[in-house]
């Protein structure tokens, strides 16, 4: 077998939110459990004239995958302060076998989960599935009801990738456009058999909400935190935008949730501190350096993987919980994209370019 | 047009070393100056058993070209202590259009300059190109003369590269197996059409050479600083191994250059700090913690491409200088493989996946 190509219509579809939730989880053992570091943070390089490239990597030798991705896009912000792609190249990932250093595959465009391959977002699939490795581990076990901060790609695949790995009872949407959010009601209610209902206040959804979803595009924060139930996990996808910042493309950070959220969370976790402190996101870098919160309460996926973190405390007092998707899910992507290869293998799909995956050795 | 998909033989012989070396610069000068930074700094994550994933990053406005490229390999050391590679994966370089964020193309397989198809080093092409930049810059108008410490295709393609952009009267090669060497020889004077001369021990080379090509694969020093005559220009391309080392994969850190080299070289130029500062190489970043060399004494290929070194002192009074070709090329891989998209589609090469290179935007 050659060096493999997959085009988007070979890989829509290869695999659900569920199977990339375990992959993605694969991953983040890994990163837990090795002795080295298997990951370089995400980086992104951007222009003035606001273009901006993301690179992506990481290695999961339990899986045999090595992962690099790259993607270029266009960066608007509106008035408003919501950040817009008018243009968005089409990702590129490239596998290779940790074991034998192969070249396995390159797989064009961005991923779709089987039963959502119309439903797009940048970094979709992969972003919800690093998000619910997080939040199954750190929301109540017996937390059903779901409640979501947006109503766009995102949130769509986040909801999908939670009620594929953990048992949901309904789910409570609230964005600014009622059009949009009905629609996402309707849709999401005959996708996955739960009520999904939409809402007129951010407010109802935290009166909802056991698990709350912020999926926003927001560079404001978007809710309230003194409104908060106890026992509420919150996640938060919203990172960083430094690059522009410092590109001049924008004059504020971005900040989706608000510092009270932080102050009231009884335990804070990120994917990876190391890309916190690359991209000095508004939260949690900045919300730590403003005093918010202090750096030795910012956890990591890995310290609840190692049991170095416990939640059963956390829970038994119906503390809130908080999760921020950090995007250094590297290691995740190389289990993942292991998974698209060894599926598009068994299905058939992609040009194999009858090319040998290694280079000549010398 | 749609995506374009090029195979090793569909890019083989693309570019004239000249014109790899032309682009390379033009992506040294996007770096110099930029208002921002356009790369960020090559990046690897290693196994302990000795799988290795480098990534490189750049964005060359000028030359509408943003890549990334990732690469997979096994390492291993020799008792010897020299540093092998009995798997390489092919390369993927991913390149997008900085006005529209286009895909453009993907890449597969080492590039190979045009009249040197057959020689082979990993990213042999594009650090031949990077290297030349600086040893262009640097070396002295007049000097001709050309000594080499190894044989391997890192040479061949420094050698080639140099004498594609300069007027070289003769070179003069030295490393440890005489076959090598001679071969090494003959197959570059018949190609270059100037005198290329084998020599027995490194100070020949020492004592014949204008400029110094050090393109061995050597872990420790292979000359010895206090033979190398007045005016002397050398460029040295090993870098680190750090991730090797923290690995647990090697003992010590590779060293191609010894510290006499430093302390004697009255200008001293990486090609990028930030590169230096991530890997904490032997060189420069290694002498420069042990007291060799003085921060503020090591400039960047930007301050000789933005005027604040000049050259002209150290030439009038025959001091020595030093390159280091450090990996901090991302910039440099966009223009260069900008150059390799244009050329593939004036000959019409490759396979274009007729699908279209932007993603969906919303």
């Amino acid at each position: 077998m050659g060096v493999l190509v997959l085009r988007p219509e070979d890989h829509f579809g290869l695999l659900r939110f569920s199977e990339g939730v375990d992959l993605m989880r694969a991953g983040f053992e890994d990163f837990a459990r090795s002795p080295v570091v298997l990951s370089n943070p995400r980086t992104r390089t951007i222009t003035p004239e606001g273009f901006r490239m993301t690179v992506h990597q990481g290695v999961s030798p339990s899986r045999r995958g090595a992962c690099t991705s790259g993607r270029g896009e266009r960066v608007q912000i509106l008035p408003q302060g919501q950040q817009k792609y008018p243009g968005r190249g089409r990702p590129v990932f490239s596998l290779f076998d940790t074991e034998t250093a192969n070249l396995l595959m390159v797989m064009i465009g961005e991923p779709r989960a089987k039963g959502y391959e119309e439903y797009f977002a940048t970094a979709g699939y992969h972003t919800a599935c690093a998000a619910v490795v997080g939040t199954n581990m750190m929301a109540r076990p017996d937390a059903t009801r779901v409640g979501l901060l947006g109503s766009g790609g995102q949130a769509v695949m986040h909801l999908a990738a939670l009620a594929e790995t953990r048992s949901i009872s309904q789910a409570v949407v609230y964005s600014p456009t009622p059009a949009n959010r009905e629609k996402f009601a309707r849709d999401m209610q005959a996708n996955l058999g739960f009520p999904v209902k939409s809402v007129q206040s951010t407010d109802e959804v935290l009166e909802a909400a056991e698990i709350l979803l912020v999926c926003t595009n927001s560079n404001q924060p978007v809710l309230d935190g003194r409104k908060l139930r106890p026992g509420t996990h919150i996640t938060s996808i919203v990172h960083s935008n430094k690059e522009l910042l410092h590109a001049g493309v924008v004059k504020k950070m971005r900040q989706e949730i608000d510092d009270e959220t932080l102050r009231r969370s009884d335990l804070t976790v990120t994917t990876n501190m190391a890309q916190e402190e690359l991209d000095q996101p508004e939260v949690l870098y900045g919300a730590m350096q403003r005093g918010v919160i202090a750096r030795d309460r910012i956890r990591e996926v890995k310290d609840l993987i190692n049991g170095k973190v416990s939640l059963s405390g956390v829970h038994a007092r119906r503390g809130i919980t908080f999760f921020k998707n950090a995007a250094g899910w590297g290691i995740g992507a190389g289990a993942l994209f292991r998974g698209f290869y060894d599926r598009a293998r068994e299905a058939g799909v992609g040009i194999d370019l009858g090319i040998d995956g290694l280079e000549t050795t010398y």
